[in-house]
């Protein structure tokens, strides 16, 4: 009897964990290193122990839990995601990834497999980047690339150096493995693309890359009543029709990439002035990066276009890239092997989001499932994926596991 | 010799009462009630006694100077302005018309003119509604439209009973003449009209009436990577769409209406999550009520169309609407006559501001004569009419009292 998940105790789990900080809108607050984070620590611990592997909590507060593989000297396969959520999140964002990893283990030791490798779970901390402004904290610090605990704090001040001194799960304080043979991370889209479609399951070819820059335009503040229209020089006129620009010209891609105003502030602000100043963000996604550039230098010429027509000065900052990080080949097609193993559609698409394995890649071949979400919805208390489709995604992280570490 | 304004005396006095909260930046900050608005009522106060009138300040810091007719038992003919100015503005908003008045009748007097009215100067107090969110609130005091001194305050909470209570000019506490004969008010035009056409005079029809609403537009807050071009509910691309149809349906117009989206908010605000809402002002003015009924329609239906193109929900407020205020035809009759008696090109234009004329026409048939104001520039240090084009509109104010009060 091949390897196979138990749908329900899953479901348990993930229930189970959603109940610790708990919202009364049916959401849940796990901020990295408060109380709620050490509980779900020392609850996913428990289950890896239960799998059979050693739980350990590293200097930054990520979980991890080895299981010995059959054969000496091997890097372990390494599966898991993240135990923050953000404020008054969903219960799949993160946690799925974590206790799929778990059961994943389990019913691989209930179903006595041979692997050669170790297997070793994960549940970072601090993905989401709520408290202290940075992002997969906890995996940039297993590759080395977390800034200084004592440097980063959240909005009241606290260090995450004297979070982490308090943080008390309850679990051995022990490093992290130093190498890994691969990374796995099953995920919730977040987004309405496999719903959509109505397709169960996707393998991550690569995270797109972020561009962001800060527009802008100058014209002249003045008297709503005495300047006429054809005097005015008026900063969200060529604000607004750079929105309109920016949503165009992403359209135009086709789905190869997204722009996004996502903030804007007129100046000075007051109904019966006219306004002097706006200042906007334009963020471009996109996992192609001569997509990015062709789209920044198009957005950049909207901009001058949005200018010119309205007499305005226009500013841009340089654009802040994070550039898409394409995940492993390979990884990939093992993930493909395994959802056809198993008889499961499955399809090829990027993450528009970052995610730890973003960060993993840089230590170890990363790999990436993504199941469905309804709607698309994330980050809120209606986030859903449907209870099979969980399961599902958590069969193929166990068989692609099983392939990777044979 | 016909009665002749002093062009050096009236450019001295002006500087010299720009003297009094004089800025750094070369404006002026004369906030209503405190000690700069007492000094310069205490100035202009003695002015008027030099020009024959006797000085008196009303409960409200209104400062009124009354010079007697040739016949008993006429109501005056009125010549005036206000003497407060917003933080930092010019030094002609308000002080010309006050200094104006006082000039016209030195030069009445001193070339013995004989006028059957009284003549009443005034210099009003918080026209500008800096301090306490009322703007006018001298005028509508004579009108008995103000609000209760105890109950309207500044930013910190002082009451403008308190302030009036402490407000010491030096001037006899004298309530206002009943009654006036007419309004006269001479005023920077504060737009770019008349110096664009090179036109040095205009006679006011009427002050434009303002309609303000509020318009929200709702979408759907989502994440910028994982949400699809095409699976947005993006509130900005409403709100950007009606910005630019509020300005083409202004712009149609041709000059009879202006309209202005001055404050405009996105939320949540943020760089990465696709805005959810917007709420944005949309203020119109015109001094016709059919082009305001026209266009607030126009304004409704465009809001409508923009929610309906990206598949938005909106909400209207009511329009707060101020109605267009028509001054006295007769009145501005004897404003081009003077004129033409002196020779000077005089045009006709609505005001596109608010003004004490706007609430005298209550209480007597108002006129206004408007001036250039250089690039119409107002509300600013910048601000500036030429001393030729302001002894100008001094002649003329005294000519139409002349002609009023004969």
């Amino acid at each position: 009897m091949p390897p196979t998940i138990d749908p329900a105790r899953l479901r348990r789990r993930l229930e189970e964990l959603a109940q610790i900080g708990r919202t009364p809108e049916g959401g849940v607050t796990r901020l990295s290193y408060r109380a709620e984070h050490a509980a779900a620590v020392r609850l996913a611990a428990r289950w890896m122990g239960e799998a059979g592997a050693t739980p350990g909590v590293d200097a930054w507060g990520n979980l991890h839990g080895l299981v010995p593989g059959a054969e000496a000297g091997l890097p372990p396969v390494a599966a898991g995601s993240h135990l923050d959520t953000v404020p008054n999140g969903g219960i799949f964002d993160g946690a799925l990834g974590v206790v799929a990893a778990i059961e994943a283990a389990q019913a691989l030791r209930d179903a006595g497999a041979h692997l050669a490798r170790p297997l070793l779970l994960l549940g970072f901390a601090e993905e989401e980047g709520t408290s202290f402004g940075v992002g997969c904290l906890g995996s940039l610090a297993v590759v080395g690339r977390a800034p200084a605990p004592e440097t980063i704090h959240d909005h009241e001040g606290v260090t995450v150096a004297a979070l982490l001194r308090a943080f008390d799960p309850g679990v051995a304080r022990v490093p992290l493995p130093p190498a890994m043979a691969a990374y796995l991370e099953l995920h919730i889209e977040q987004g309405p693309v496999l719903a959509s479609r109505g397709v169960p399951l996707a393998a991550v070819e690569a995270i797109v890359g972020i561009e962001r820059a800060v527009f802008t335009f100058r014209g002249q503040a003045n008297h709503a009543g005495t300047t006429p229209m054809d005097a005015r020089r008026d900063a969200l006129w060529g604000a607004a029709d750079l929105v309109a620009q920016v949503r165009d010209l992403a359209r135009g891609t086709e789905g190869r990439a997204v722009a996004t105003v996502g903030r804007l502030s007129v100046s000075p602000g007051a109904t019966n002035v006219v306004p002097g100043a706006v200042e906007m963000t334009v963020e471009i996604r996109s996992a192609e990066v001569p997509i990015l550039e062709t789209l920044r230098a198009a957005v950049e010429q909207a901009g001058r276009t949005s200018a010119g027509r309205y007499e305005l000065g226009l500013e841009m900052t340089a654009w802040r890239a994070e550039p898409p990080v394409p995940l492993d080949g390979n990884v990939r097609a093992s993930i493909e092997q395994a959802a056809g193993d198993l008889g499961w559609p499955i399809m090829t698409m990027p993450s528009w989001a970052g995610h730890d394995a973003k960060i993993l890649c840089a230590r170890a071949p990363a790999g990436m499932i993504f199941v469905p979400s309804d709607r698309g919805i994330s980050h809120s208390p209606e986030e859903h994926t449907s209870w099979e489709d969980a399961a599902r995604g958590a069969q193929v992280l166990c068989r692609t596991i099983e392939r990777l570490a044979a």
